[in-house]
């Protein structure tokens, strides 16, 4: 492993982040809004609150978290048709919504918000691999400004942020972009909160097969940066002191 | 008119538009792309070059311009369902984006770009009000630039921007704001070339009528308005002194 | 000018409608219905009063027009697929009925119908241009039957109808068929009401542009096909001596 | 079954068909059209000549016979919404069209048409009852005309009409008007050729049960109705004298 | 027709069934359910009651049965693609499952099993010819388990069954298998209930014709055929001594 | 732990797979087909070979494995409306069916079945939980099935199956069914080789989070539940003295 940083397209160590900038407060109108940068990849994501719940919920005194991810027609490489041409969401994008919304529903005290739904939009704007893990992180700074709009940060419980990593040539690597995914042995998604567990974990071997050893070390990696990528969202969030020590605390399962 | 200054809810003069700023090459993919921010409403405009031509126009060694407009579900003050859930692209869409078609179709000779469709993707992230006239002025600098890549700028037929004007509270304004456009009693929207011609007119009693010097004194309001925005395009597109004067030839139908 | 006669591929002057014949009550269930001939283009329009309006409306105490527009298979030269079997409306039809709801809103002073929705269907049996015009014209008589069965007529606010002009092989022409439409530099759709006003107005250069003077020689066009076509809705509509008066007043703006 | 005749709701004696007419030719582009009134029943009927088959039949020199069916909205009693609003045509009208398609393939050797394909668009703008049989009757001469645009009639194999019969109170009754079908026991639609053979035959006891006794005693209703009907084909389609013969030949499976 | 056992391809007699085999109660949570094998086709059908009735049924205090249908990708010979992906329901799927509840509904007394709605799902897992009788055959046994856990047996007002008979080269043949289906010369479904009243009738000249002598035929096979049917669904049933009778009872019409 | 037991609802210990039983070649017509039932769970699966590929992959010389998931409406307790009257697939079942395809195709050297598609099919008769892991591991059988048919087991690089596992009460356990997984505080999806390498990995704290030791616990239990899988599907196969190494060998990525 010696030699891996030579391995990636963009100079980066095998364990380094690409750089990342957030802009928070971007949409005049919603609650929490956030546009994240991270490498070439940009997301543009706000947070909604709306006084009902789904159907299936109402009555119970709860509130829901729900989110939407879509990608502009030119947010890649070659134009891709709007999914709304075709009538119908397409599979990838529908899956990457599930997976967002199960996430930060987890950072939530869902009894506490009140029959509300928080929905949290990302929208792809430019996407360079990592839009999942972007969205997840920066959907994050959106909820706890919605939060404060509705109950305070009370009803949080816990601080969230994804990041991906995988194997690329024979050597483990943190924070893919589309370059290094697109060849990638195995991809993963790891969804954390800040005090090291999990919230979601997805692995895939992209047509092959990986070992014990080769997740371990890439849930190290994971690991790492998790660590800045907490940091950052307090950063955006610019935290004042009586809220800081929220985001330490996770109680919900213990 | 003495007094209309005053009732413009952000203190604006009756013939004023608002700030404007528009950032070239946000995107590093596509073309052409364009940031355009107008007051409070944000358009985010890709111009994407395509190697072939709708079948219907296939060996006839013509090219097609095409476009698409969508908002965020979070560009309103409320948050708007996304189309694709409920399965097809909603009316006002498809009406404004077949007015964006037709209006930059309009600035290109489409005999001289070879079977390629250039896709003007106008993509609005926030919106208060000339959403639509915001995307042909900023679509049109995108696909100056798509023409860069092809064939040069000498596929340019003309200029062409767009401006709102109406009559609120029974007062002529240019460039409606979304609180003007909401109880305005005449709304129009007017489609320019640099020389002073027009590509597309429409204008809207909404629910009631306007009579023709009302009509009148609406187009000389947006004559002034369309100066600023063709000075703004020619800025943006930062023009070579060679490439300046396209942009005053007007040929296609004289 | 001189010689633009024999420029109609049907043989009409310039400033000429083509023949016109109306015939209403054709349908035993609708509150108000009519067969429009115009030239060869043939719509059939109803009018049906649903006793509610839609949801966002609901509790106010007031009305609604809505319009839908289709046209039949065989309804041009070529078969053209139904829009059904897309799972969709086209979006030139979405615009159209569109068109038709606002134009036909405006004659209707919604706060005296009741809650209640006119239903105005504009199916076109055959189509030989200026259909869009048709539809408004004709709707028009099936909506003042419709409020006769609601309020009485008194509801009206106004007279409303529409015809077609635009230039042609450098001739601006009145009413124009398809064969002209296909060619046509520019096409302007005006809809009027009998006092002359505005109630919408369209212009589209088809690929080109249009000056203002002749923009204006198009208007003074549309002012002479339009007298004929309120005059065609009177006699259409059988009015008797005590109804005629609600037609010359137009009052909802002044 | 005395005084059966008091018990329709027209005054028409049991065997009794509705008054008939038919108005051949009435569009200018359609390769066969015809308006079919039958009592208060009104279907427009096109038959529509397409140089090409379906894309399973392609490269067989076999041709292809579709039919569509559909209701404008106001077409009923109470205004039906649009089925292209749903995205999806309804279970019934599926049903139907395909009925009239199976009917109208077997008058024809396909065979001998080329790879075209027929389209009989059967359009509803009035119902009144028994719409499925009109448009089966009313289809059969746009696709006579159809044809001899084509491969002339020598392609017919027969001529082919549909009749509705019931029983409705206790009373067989040929031709159901609406207000019988509704409450109808027993309804059948017969779709025969004009030897007296079977083309289609549908029974359905409307939630009850029909013996074969009675069955037998509508199919004899039936039998009337068609020789009227068949007839009124002959004299709508005007035939000539060399043309006649083909109506008594049918050869197909014999 | 001496030699027609010949003809068969599983070298049945004419007016022989293929063998059948019925499981029932195969789901654990429908209530009710079986697998039926009729030959190489098997369907899957269960019941399922939920407590409401469609909207426009709502407030009449009467119960509904409403059927849907559906086959598996690979019930057919070549793989099928799935209807959702195409977004609708084919026409022919469509056409069956209204069959099927328009049978199954004249078995029940809607008045008797309060607002309830009772699905019967009838999904083919392997398709052989014969699908749509085997549905509805099948469907009746799940529907008297589902009111007995409602309202008991009493609200059954006859046993109804189905099968189909047809014309293969020149013969007439009961319970046509996918190889006879697809050269039939006729093609007919019989529902009846086991007093021999037909509840549904549908008979194909599949492209060619048939005469009143051939459908007599034909409907004497269809007899043969169901007597055996009948008494299939009582033994699956395991009838107690004292719900038999029931069976005999055909009340509704008479 | 020690009581564990007294914790699962079928009295399982927490190490211990439900019965299963597997019936192969319940299809006449399909490549490969299991009937698996796994506790409650009852899958359907069939492989279909396609001799074709998807557009973007023709003419490489390559195949390609496809899946689709669906559950009967009433494979549940209570009954689910069917996807296709909604006009899509639902967002669960499309990522079902995306983890399926990907975790078979890792099965296989695609460049050794020519351009063919292998379709999968997983269709859910009863659902009592794991309906995904079954999926996998009965498709996997019917794949070596359909492969027999086209280039042998050669194709083959791996023998893939899938099992559950989650934490339920504060206890790590096996493959839980419906009652479990409901109230599951983690529920992880394991797809595993049988040489121990991960294909897949998808771990969800279902609104909460879990440890890095809780994660490898269930691990551990995971791979107790793959070695009876693998035999399972040895046992399925009954593979011939000849056939059994290969799936010992696994050597994709090695």
């Amino acid at each position: 492993m010696a030699n891996s940083l030579e391995l990636r397209p963009d100079g980066r160590r095998y364990d380094e982040l690409r750089p990342l900038s957030a802009d928070r407060g971007i949409n005049r109108y919603a609650e929490g809004s956030l546009l994240l940068k991270w490498g070439n990849t940009v997301v543009h994501c706000t947070a909604s609150v709306e006084d009902r719940v789904p159907p299936f919920m109402r009555g119970q005194g709860t509130g829901w978290v729900s989110a939407e991810y879509s990608m502009l027609p030119r947010a890649t490489h070659e134009r891709t048709p709007r999914d709304v041409n075709k009538g119908r969401i397409n599979g990838r994008s529908s899956e990457i919504q599930r997976l967002i919304g199960r996430s930060l529903r987890a950072a939530v005290d869902l009894n506490r918000i009140g029959e509300r739904t928080i929905w949290l939009d990302c929208d792809v704007l430019q996407a360079d691999g990592g839009t999942r893990t972007a969205s997840i992180t920066g959907a994050f700074v959106c909820l706890v400004d919605a939060l404060r709009t509705i109950s305070g940060v009370d009803a949080l419980v816990a601080q969230v942020a994804a990041v991906s990593v995988g194997k690329v040539n024979g050597v483990s690597v943190l924070d893919l972009c589309y370059e290094e995914d697109r060849t990638a042995e195995v991809d993963c998604n790891v969804v954390m909160n800040s005090r090291g567990e999990f919230v979601e974990l997805q692995g895939t071997g992209e047509g092959g097969f990986f070992s014990r050893a080769e997740f371990d070390e890439m849930l190290r990696l994971a690991d790492t940066g998790l660590t800045a990528l907490f940091e950052l969202q307090r950063q955006a969030l610019d935290l004042s002191a009586s809220e800081k020590p929220i985001f330490t605390r996770v109680s919900k399962n213990t």
